[in-house]
């Protein structure tokens, strides 16, 4: 298989772990006989002090063109008091936007050797494995008017969805509760917004299609309770935009290992841009300490979900697996009886296994 | 002090701990000398059954006169397919509206004996003290627009602030820290929403009238990890309606202690409507099981914040305490070698202790 890939490293560790992810794919090229081709861009904080934009033209062009992309991390405190226009998430936003990557797809599982470092107890956690669903490109994000008025004195941002945005995320949840567990839970607010009802409305619509997914409706704020006392009874959670930013970074911490989580957004056809959940942490950047887990596990899903290649993607998730059950760790995680390395360490263990 | 106190039962176990309200009150006025009269009033599912609205005009009326309102609770399965505005959750929309009741406040703090009942870890909860500030008359809930567009084919809502709005909420905010730890959280997601950035503007720019006060600002998916991982970092979190209602809600599961939340939701001049955190119960009501604790420490949370009265506030905190501390518990808790009693008794003792 010949595939083009876009590497957009962004700021921080992105550019270190953006390393990582090539490393591993090379090695999956080698040993299944594929071809991989790299192509590297500039987004973010980056892009900005090169370009003077967050998301320049050859980088939305190059991602057009290409049959995935991997981002590592955009943001630092460097442009943190830049204008709107140019701070680093603009060109997150812009192109998930401008590729229409509706469906951001956050697996959330927990690694047994590191559930310890979950802030909650073991008996609560223990088994939790949930994929939420998030709509990416619309809601309050995209909507308009988003504008001061009355000379500055009152400010508006409009939520708004097209039934056929909403269908589209929802049949996506559906199809990933019927690959997993069957369970499907959708969250809104119903009892207060308008565009929660139609959403409701929709899921209930969709049911008759699914008959062998069964469906719960939760409201946001309960929800965000239950993933914490008990984060189990979850298999496949969609949501719209907001509400998904705020439950899946709330999912993240629950099981110590946000270090480890990958993420996928995707078009229609398949096309995806794939990254950690993590941030560009500018703090340990440049050191070479970055765990680069979650970044290669972004690469089996890229795998999986873009190429279609599942063989290859459980390759990378067992290599990872077993570097962990060995006891290796980066500086980001505690493990009894462990042994620490870094980012390149850490990487040449995975490929090597690969 | 005479005060002209109006009742709202509403649904399910809010009949049954608004009664324990009233008997913990009628023993404040007895022994500190006050007269408290008390009306009664529909709200909610009870007010749809008897008057065909959520929200009586009579209700609303006899709010607007009155010096504080207690409400129990409302909503339940009977009125749950009814729509919108037949639905019991709008009555207490509406007299939030109405009655201009524009800030929310929900401390949250853990009751040594019942930590062992929280989802986190002991090391991780212990010692979280919060306050959480929650704009409730304003953003998204109340925003127009909202409504069906194109056929039914697409839906918006809209997030509108004025400037005054955001300002006196902040203001609370300000206030509250001043007269807690000194930490003001401001949460926000000023990245993506212009409403945010008038915000986070309007943070700044309060800052020095309140020089005692330090300032963060957290965006809303950060916080909603760091409620988990980090609850102690927390003194008053100050941020919007949505934002609220999802970071109060989770935060509410934090201490294991939900049964025992008050919440006060106040306007300008103090006048407030007091209710508990948890819901109508629908499962167990009319057992006499439910758990009064929430309610009334919502009283006590009135006499001090309505009524200035700190000293009978502080009677009903500790009295709470030490029946808990006696072992005493309702069956929503679990208490080794504690004593398991009804909403009645829970009430008598902690009356009996007053
Ligand atoms: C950086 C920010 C705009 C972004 C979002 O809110 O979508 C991030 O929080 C995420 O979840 O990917
Ligand atoms: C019942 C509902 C409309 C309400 C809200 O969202 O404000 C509730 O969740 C609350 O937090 O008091």
């Amino acid at each position: 298989m010949k595939k083009r890939i876009v590497l957009l490293p962004g700021d921080g560790i992105g550019k270190e772990v953006i390393d990582s992810a090539k490393d591993v794919l090379s090695a999956i090229a080698e040993e299944f006989n594929h071809s991989f081709s790299f192509d590297t861009h500039e987004i973010g904080g980056a892009a900005i002090d090169q370009y003077g934009t967050p998301l320049p033209e050859t980088t939305v062009e190059a991602c057009t063109q290409a049959d995935a992309v991997l981002l590592g991390a955009v943001g630092g405190p460097k442009w943190d008091n830049n204008p709107s226009h140019l701070r680093p998430e603009r060109g997150l936003l812009g192109i998930r936007k401008a590729l229409d990557l509706y469906a951001n797809l956050r697996p959330i599982k927990g690694f047994k050797n590191l559930l310890h470092a979950s802030p909650l107890k073991e008996e609560v956690v223990s088994g939790s494995d949930l994929l939420i669903v998030r709509e990416l490109t619309g809601g309050l994000y995209f909507g308009t008017p988003s504008e001061r008025r009355d000379n500055g004195n009152a400010v508006v941002d409009t939520l708004s969805y097209s039934r056929s945005e909403i269908e589209r995320i929802v049949d996506k949840g559906f199809q990933a509760a019927q690959q997993r567990r069957g369970l499907l839970t959708s969250v809104d607010k119903a009892n207060v917004l308008e565009s929660s009802k139609l959403w409701r409305e929709i899921v209930e619509e969709k049911k008759a299609q699914y008959p062998d997914v069964a469906v719960e409706h939760v409201l946001v704020d309960a929800a965000a309770m239950k993933l914490i006392t008990n984060p189990t009874q979850f298999d496949v959670i969609v949501t719209e935009n907001l509400f998904g930013d705020i439950l899946s970074d709330e999912a993240s911490v629950l099981t110590g290992s946000l270090g480890m989580l990958p993420s996928a957004s995707l078009r229609e056809d398949g096309v995806g841009l794939y990254e950690p959940v993590h941030g560009s942490a500018p703090d340990i950047a440049g050191k070479g300490v970055a765990n680069p887990v979650a970044m290669i596990l972004s690469t089996a899903l890229m795998l999986r979900y873009s190429f279609k290649l599942d063989d290859e993607a459980k390759v990378i998730e067992d290599a990872v697996q077993s570097v962990l059950d060995a006891g290796f760790h980066t500086a980001d995680l505690q493990v009894a009886d462990g042994r620490l390395v870094g980012t390149f360490e850490m990487t040449k263990l995975i490929v090597d296994y690969i």
